[in-house]
């Protein structure tokens, strides 16, 4: 089987290589080519899709995401809908974000960035701090299990989804609570899907329904936050300050008031990185229940859009 | 009973207030006093103990440090042998103190000085991070408290303590295999007790037993480190960096190097702070059993100084 690997960001080259130890793969060919290309069956793809890519595989059996978003795909008409899309659910992917956001509460509710700039002006100031209310937006593979491991460290935690989840030791809510969710929210956590209802959603209206300074963390998709409204927000005092790790735009534009803002922190999208080795294993996985004709492992739906 | 605080560092008014609600309690001295405290009975400290203090005190019983740590009173030469000395071990200490030092790790792991520096330059730079070994020296309430939830995060960890532990995932070491514990502790967070045998074990010998490049996170105690090895072992690159919540003297003074060096963060003292409300419950469990004549919770051996 003939696989074509599309990478705009990352080096292909660690992937070509774990792949290549598969004996059901027979080529491997890597976008941009001008290789012959129509024997492809299998499209490996982060990101974008390139244009017109889609036309010159007509035998095209399964496309996957290299990464946990499946954005890219969903929002592409090139892609005819009976192609199954899957995307990449690492278990790593998982720790690795919860570990991230923990950091994110963590500096936030001890004033780290005080801290450090006291350190620089030798000062000596034992800041107090308080337990901190945690609310999670989207409790999917990523939400529920970093709600579920802030519950252990002794965090109050509040979560909300489309549907209503069952997180033990955590106060769930679904669309209809949107407001009682927010109340809560003295750090907002956004590990939503990007689907046409979730875009934007982190907006002026939104922030007016937290508590007073309180904090927000974006580690979903930039395309979630009205990047205005949060500047507002935080000018105006009613949030006190976020961490972001994704932008509508990567890498963020340099003259976007965002890297400037001394409210805000910014990471260059590293919250959770997928790591060819793992991301590998699960990819094999789909390859031979393909080969078996059987249901793809994280298969999205279309219709959700996730 | 009459009591006497005896707290130089912090506002009495808090314990004051909390445990003015016991019956058994009829009157509250706060040191320093004119009053005649000749009836206390029970002595509550913190830090140091002031001279003189005890032998105003005839009738003392028990004697409770007012944190975690009782190095203050272990040493002092001042307090006779048969008072029972308690300590606070307090539920919240552990969580604050597990959740602090995973925002450390977090922070060596995810690179965020160079982030947050990046951020101040408008460079965005996808720096890539590694799984980390942890070791944690001291497995005592708070060290296996730490212990268990890195586990649960998905960090490799390792464990010291002067006798062999056994704690659900974490490769355990004693005393005498104290190298082969620190060639694994790619981060080494110290979470022993000060006694004489660990006053001084941070130092130039045992930072050469870490692996090349590690990262220590001292949150127990400034007597722990010897700071000029410290410096030594960073500026050789042997160490790459380093966390440090305590000083052999606090406020650290102005002019410690370690304020301005580059590979060291500093934060102070606010690892973990017992907050009144928690400890004066715990104070209140004693009392009740001291009036029984029973033996009081979290008593030191005075033997082993912990």
């Amino acid at each position: 089987m003939e696989i074509l690997i599309s990478s705009s960001v990352w080096d292909p080259k660690p992937w070509v290589e774990g792949l290549s130890a598969s004996r059901d793969i027979t080529k491997i060919h890597v976008w941009p080519t001008t290789e012959d290309i129509s024997k492809v069956e299998v499209l490996f793809v982060w990101k974008p899709l390139a244009e017109g890519i889609i036309n010159k595989l007509p035998k095209l059996k399964w496309i996957s995401s290299l990464g946990a978003g499946v954005d890219h795909l969903t929002s592409d008409p090139q892609i005819p809908s009976h192609i199954p899309i899957t995307r990449i659910v690492d278990p790593f992917l998982a720790r690795d974000m919860t570990n991230y956001v923990i950091m994110g509460l963590m500096m936030h509710q001890r004033s780290m960035l005080t801290h450090l700039h006291n350190q620089r002006a030798t000062i000596w100031d034992r800041i107090t701090y308080q337990p901190l209310k945690v609310g999670i937006m989207g409790l999917g593979a990523l939400g529920s299990h970093l709600a579920e491991r802030l519950v252990l460290l002794g965090f109050e935690v509040f979560g909300y989804s489309r549907t209503l989840k069952d997180i033990d030791g955590v106060k769930c809510f679904d669309a209809t609570q949107n407001e009682e969710f927010l109340n809560h929210a003295e750090v907002l956590v956004n590990l939503l899907p990007v689907t046409p209802q979730t875009e934007s959603i982190l907006n002026a209206n939104l922030f007016r329904k937290m508590p007073e300074q309180s904090y927000l963390i974006n580690v979903a998709r930039g395309n979630h936050l009205v990047e205005k409204d949060l500047v507002e927000a935080l000018n105006s005092g009613r949030l006190s300050g976020a961490l972001l790790d994704v932008f509508k735009e990567e890498p963020l534009p340099t003259d976007n008031p965002l890297w400037q803002h001394e409210k805000v922190t910014i990471t260059p999208h590293v919250a959770s990185v997928t790591t060819p080795e793992s991301a590998i294993k699960l990819l094999l996985i789909n390859f031979e229940l393909l080969n078996n004709n059987q249901k793809l492992l994280h298969q999205i739906d279309l219709e959700q859009g996730y």
